[in-house]
């Protein structure tokens, strides 16, 4: 059940086969299939999953193309909910390792915050990635277009920028270099914006007089358009320039800071797992968008299948009819 | 499209970027992401995919419990249909290497058969695993029940069996073993049919005892119920017993004869595969049940994902916009 402050309290004594951190598409699928495999499990949901800002999910086989990242998160509360899980709206301040167990210190609610432990036998690291879009914090109306036709993730939605005049808003040299040989695929139509914040090299501005692409250095004032769709950007010298569509370079943190106590194996900021979605800690699994590999929904999915699977065939044992016959008839 | 024999001749002198075989979860995930990236796919599909069988679909996230496997088949064709990915009616039956590409033997049409050859740059296997009901044949009425109540995946479908009066099925005396540790973990109610078919050693007949299970080894004449709903089995000497749920240990065929004469890397039947579902074949993968992993739908539907997007990695490059300036404007 979605736990409350007084629920909350009777769980304290509770130990949980296994805690969720994060209740995006790999957390919820991790825990739809705890519960149908019959252990007990908690699911701590910060709230706004990366799914919760896709405006269109396209590419998740079983929805009808344009399923809202946020229709998907709901239904899948309900199912997990239905299934008797607990869910429980805070923040994963720090786990300890206690040896049997974990011990997850919680802050829950904003305001007069209280900070429960909360224990179980397994963990579930599934917070996945937080975006932030740091060269353009002081243009609030790109939240009007972002997940609309303003893109921020290549491989879900390049397909909708097929041959658009594109305006990819790079975040960095590096990311304009790796634009080159993603963007380009869908749209050759592209207009570079560094909202003048970092130099370009002469050697990259060759390769893009080259490809044909145009640079614009000049700072943006603010996007335009109406009714979520961009119809391009206005300059702080006060030029327009149309686009049909656009892709934001987004900063990404990896959302793990409660696990830092625990020296988990690491490569860059991704947690590195086996097969099963396994940690170099073997009671802690780390699925979806945390882990090296695919940041997407559909592989978030089946690591909470994988994740989970492997819980259950560890803390499963057989259970005798006879020690329940007069339970039985 | 659906091609028919006609539109299938046009075809015939093109190269496909991917060829799938297998229209299941997973080969509908990788066309949706191939589409998707721009690389032109077609899908080689002999019906009744594995999901085909599951009435009752529970665990994949974003879909309402319930959900039948047929209708998540259909909903996929519909979506890779609108991307305009081309899916054949078929059986692929040989798949020889060319170098640059694959030569794919196809029958198509049961009667007045024909035999095309296809042509793509990458193969996607994943035409799955094949059940089949060995030991039951005689007794077509088990069609009645499979995949309502009488269930054939413990790892779907343990949780409907829950303290339930369940009968195994049992296709070799490893099964019974394999399932003390399964299936009692759902259920401790354990009635066991061996249909007469292979002894049973006296060391397991202890543990069954010691357990509390029951083992009948009398033949079954049929199973009872009606509506879908199976209540119990009746036996060729009469007797009745009485049954709430059922699990069948199917027996299972990998489906990948058609990779024969490429020497694959194998692990048991299953294709040994990479963490981006590649075989010891660079321009092979197997994704979905094929490869050794958990057999369920969410793992397939991500593996579509990993290994399209790897295919788009492998065959993408720059566009340049001054090439294509006089379709721009």
């Amino acid at each position: 059940m979605q736990l409350s402050k007084h629920e909350l309290e009777q769980r304290l004594g509770h130990v949980y086969d296994t805690l969720i951190v994060g209740g995006g598409a790999g957390g919820l699928s991790a825990g739809i299939y705890l519960q149908r495999f019959r252990l007990s499990s908690l699911i701590v949901d910060k709230g706004k999953a990366r799914s919760f800002w896709m405006q269109e999910l396209q590419n998740y086989l079983g929805l009808p193309p344009g399923t809202r990242g946020r229709e998907l998160l709901q239904h899948g509360k309900q199912h997990y909910l239905s299934l008797n899980g607990d869910l429980l709206n805070g923040y994963v301040e720090e786990v300890v390792d206690e040896g049997e167990t974990f011990a997850v210190r919680v802050k829950v609610g904003r305001q007069d915050s209280i900070y429960p432990v909360l224990r179980a036998k397994y963990l579930i690291a599934a917070s996945g990635i937080i975006d932030y879009l740091p060269h353009l914090d002081e243009m609030q109306n790109v939240y009007e277009y972002a997940g609309y036709n303003l893109h921020v993730c290549m491989v879900c939605d390049g397909y909708e920028m097929t041959d658009k005049q594109c305006g990819f808003f790079a975040g960095s040299e590096a990311s304009i270099e790796e634009m080159i040989f993603n963007l380009s695929w869908f749209t050759p139509y592209i207009t570079i914006f560094t909202h003048g914040l970092f130099p370009v090299s002469t050697k990259l501005c060759q390769i893009l007089q080259e490809y044909g692409y145009r640079l614009i250095e000049t700072p943006i004032k603010q996007f335009l358009g109406q009714n979520h769709q961009m119809t391009g950007v206005e300059l702080v010298d006060g030029s327009v320039i149309p686009l049909e569509t656009g892709l934001i370079s987004m900063g990404a943190r990896y959302h793990h800071h409660y696990l830092n106590g625990l020296n988990l194996e690491r490569k860059g900021g991704y947690l590195v797992t086996d097969r099963l979605a396994r940690t170099s800690h073997p009671r802690i699994f780390a699925i979806g968008d945390l882990k090296v590999g695919l940041n997407q929904v559909a592989v978030a999915v089946g690591d909470g299948a994988v994740s989970a699977t492997q819980i259950w065939k560890e803390l499963r044992h057989p259970r005798k009819w006879i020690e329940n016959l007069s339970a039985a008839v």
